[in-house]
């Protein structure tokens, strides 16, 4: 393999020049507090060598990058059965995210999307003893660092507003798509979304999608058929509308989160991760998508 | 005024021939339990002469007729201001509803649909001291009938079920266009469609619409704007998605609710309601709109 | 019957003052050109008295006020096989009148938005011999003079620049609800639209509405039963998304046009009739709106 | 590179064992009269070395197939203003394709839907002195082979029977999105749905997206990049509604057409094609996507 750590210092150069950084998320005070300077970049090859550059060992809230960990939770647990309870297709309409429930019999478009991420949620309650705790545990085994915590402040606010997710919720539930109650499946949801990690940590998180199932201890966590899918899924439902832009521009399977932490892979090869807290007007980190880009188009580095 | 006996007994016998009842209501267990062979009908005129037959004594729960009582006391007291919270435009759509809702930012289209009357509840908990009793109370004043109450058990039998309603109410919520929270709005909407009246009473009630705001022992509720404000809305939406289909074949303003009752009035005329609990594919009442179809067939009477 | 002069002076008076007068139709030349400031009105009432003010012998293209005469005509034809090609539902959605059609397989939601004139259209020209003289004959028989015409020049530029209703009218031939070629249906189609009249010649055609069928001569044109389905879908559909508006301001069963002409009717009572070229948001006659509403609420008479 | 030819074998025999073969596409009488056990396969790896089986020398309507040879010849002549005009997005919803197209103002989602296929046509038209006879000499050249050819037949029957690409031609015309006339376009865009290939044609013709633009004679017919976002719009759009499925089963950049064609690839390792004329319920062909999913599957090779 070859050694990042030129290119990823060639990045962290170019966005200091980038005067606009993006809008940071304001829904959340949580959130809307973060410094919008702040820039970080991890690179985690196959072998193991870890590339790092700006604020790389800063947590922040990942949000909806948690939704790849559920999903990843829930299939190693109940395997294709899975997909009888949440399709496999890019959402395509940008709005009306619940008028595709409604049509479409409150089977969400695919996991990754917050109507998904919510039903994911509940078949891990309904599979799991101590859902929560288990949960994280699950992803501090992956990362085999303890340090990785839930945001109990964030995931309060997110509550406390997160009134299109409780909308979304008991549209799934009208359709007997979710089997726990709403408050108890939201509880989770939130708390999985609250996850604070670094980019160092995911990285190493993520590592198993690039490595075959296998995380860098060499524990096994999925099947390689079911590493295939979750990237098949990234690829082309994790980057909310701008799914297609970033399959389009990048070129590889990955991740986004309105914290603005972005995480992205090429399968056998490595695996990288942004935080950059200003957004695009799509949702995602406004830095992290023109690092991405700039990294695969210097390297020549993507799937296609 | 003519003497609507005749008719009205003409219209039950034709009832009784009907085979097809259509299909009572069977989301809970107190409305599916109703005897479909019921059929109650009531005439009151201007001169408040009342022709009745059939189980025209007989208490139902009128469900979605409430939206009307419930938009008649808003409106008289907030006035014109409650045109900024909800639209007076047909919904259109029969599915969908809540797309409709995303797109027109949480304004639902009319008060007369779920979500539009649960904003309406959030306008009266917002002017009402004891929102429930004194709802209750203007309905009974308006009836002069003081026997006229909630059924605790359908409302509750609501709540457990109506997740559609909580999925409305909490989009709502999301547009900011709900001043109270979800429960305590939803609690009131549940106990609003609970009430339970009989054909008798609710000509009764609706004597205010037919004759200029003024009930049958002349107390004023509504300005006389105001009652054909109402009286238009009812006429293009007061009949879910059928509600050009009841224009185009009866010609007169109503409402009807999935308890199987419908009330409708030809302004400075007539006052009629009907009750057969057995539901046509749109979700109103089978053999109550072939009876006022024939009504106003045979005699000639509608708006148009 | 009242004296509507003095209402009517007062009505032209108060446009007068109006600064804001709507914005002209610009999309085809013919219509662009019209001066603004032009105002006309005429009053029909059951006795055959007029009453008008301003310029209401002036004639204009009278636009989608011709989808009313086309339905009566195809209506009194062929009955109510008719609506099965067609719906009798308002409209709803603002946007999207294509997607309603694909999800209603090609059946419009009612004869007068576009795509119902245009299933309408394809009817007559089933029926008729010479579809376009005969129509025009029809429509100068029931006001009993022969000056009413069609304007080649605005059929044409409609047809130069209908992409949509072309787009709409494929879209129907695709779920075989048009008999015809799409080219000879959008002809007529073109042709009914581009009818110029007066506001005197209006109220003559729309008399049958408000008198049971029968024009001034005493020719009958409609059933009774006809005549009030028609008023019933002008009531609800009769002006594009804003007919629950119409039907809360003015309450009455009408149709307008884009050309800047309404017409309305109070059945038994009176015809009225409209012009002023600026059009409202919802392309509605600014003042042509105002006009009425004054007109109902001065004079208490509405439907409701 | 690995020898294909035993796979190959393999999942021709299992072919033989489906029962279900799926539907032939019965719109036109040219793809209706198809047989439908016909089955053939082709593989060119990188090197240049091909295998195949079955009927891979027989030509089919290639149909939406041709969408990536136009996308890939109008994005080397007009290069990123090309996404001015089309989007790179999944359209995600099945049906209501029209209805994407109202709500983003004409521009379609992608360019392997039928409408971005319709302005790419528009493009090539505008850029192209003989655009129909330019094009299939642009064809025949990837292949290196002049026999490649239209057929009349099917692009008169597509013509005839093609109302709702039509529907969609006019509804972007009516928002600016195509600059030529409907008939020219859609002539053109009929024209290249008709082109006949065999599997054996097709690899090689595709072997351009697998080897970096450039094809087996070693011309270079698009840059690395241009390249790379193809595949990447293939993966995520190359299936209808299909594309995630598509993308979760094989792994691979493609792309499927009614005629039952399917050509995907690996870059850098190989091109294959399939073609059985029976489809699944989305449009795909059936034994072709089983066919796709035994290779990668038993080969273990995918992009993911």
């Amino acid at each position: 393999m070859q050694n990042f750590q030129p290119i990823i210092n060639d990045i962290v150069n170019e966005t200091k020049r980038q005067k606009d950084k993006g809008k940071v998320a304001s829904y959340i005070p949580e959130l809307s507090n973060i410094d919008p300077n702040k820039f970080g970049i991890c690179i985690l090859d196959t072998n193991g060598i870890e590339y790092s550059a700006g604020d790389s060992n800063e947590q922040f809230s990942i949000q909806s990058i948690s939704k790849v960990m559920s999903l990843s939770m829930a299939f190693s647990m109940i395997g294709e059965g899975l997909w009888k309870r949440v399709g496999v297709e890019p959402s395509g309409d940008p709005f009306n995210h619940l008028s595709l429930l409604e049509m479409e019999n409150g089977i969400p478009r695919n996991p990754l999307i917050n109507a998904g991420a919510i039903v994911i949620s509940d078949i891990l309650i309904s599979n799991l003893k101590n859902p929560k705790s288990d949960f994280l545990k699950y992803v501090q085994g992956i990362a085999n660092d303890s340090s990785i915590s839930y945001d109990e402040k964030v995931a309060a606010s997110e509550k406390r507003t997160g009134f299109r997710n409780y909308a979304a919720a008991y549209l799934i539930k009208s359709f007997g798509n979710l089997k726990n109650d709403v408050e108890t499946v939201l509880d989770f949801y939130f708390h999985a979304c609250s996850i604070r990690m670094s980019c160092k940590q995911l990285v190493k998180v993520f590592y198993i999608f690039m490595n075959r199932g296998n995380c860098l201890q060499n524990d096994n966590y999925l099947k390689l058929p079911q590493v295939k899918r979750i990237n098949a899924i990234m690829l082309t439902c994790g980057f909310y509308d701008e799914a297609g832009e970033f399959a389009f521009e990048v070129g590889l399977p990955g991740k986004s989160g309105v914290g603005g932490g972005i995480v992205a892979l090429l399968p056998n090869k490595f695996c990288v991760s942004t935080w950059s807290p200003g957004l695009n007007r799509k949702g995602n980190s406004k830095l992290g998508m023109l690092a991405l880009e700039k990294l695969t188009t210097d390297t020549g580095l993507s799937i296609f």
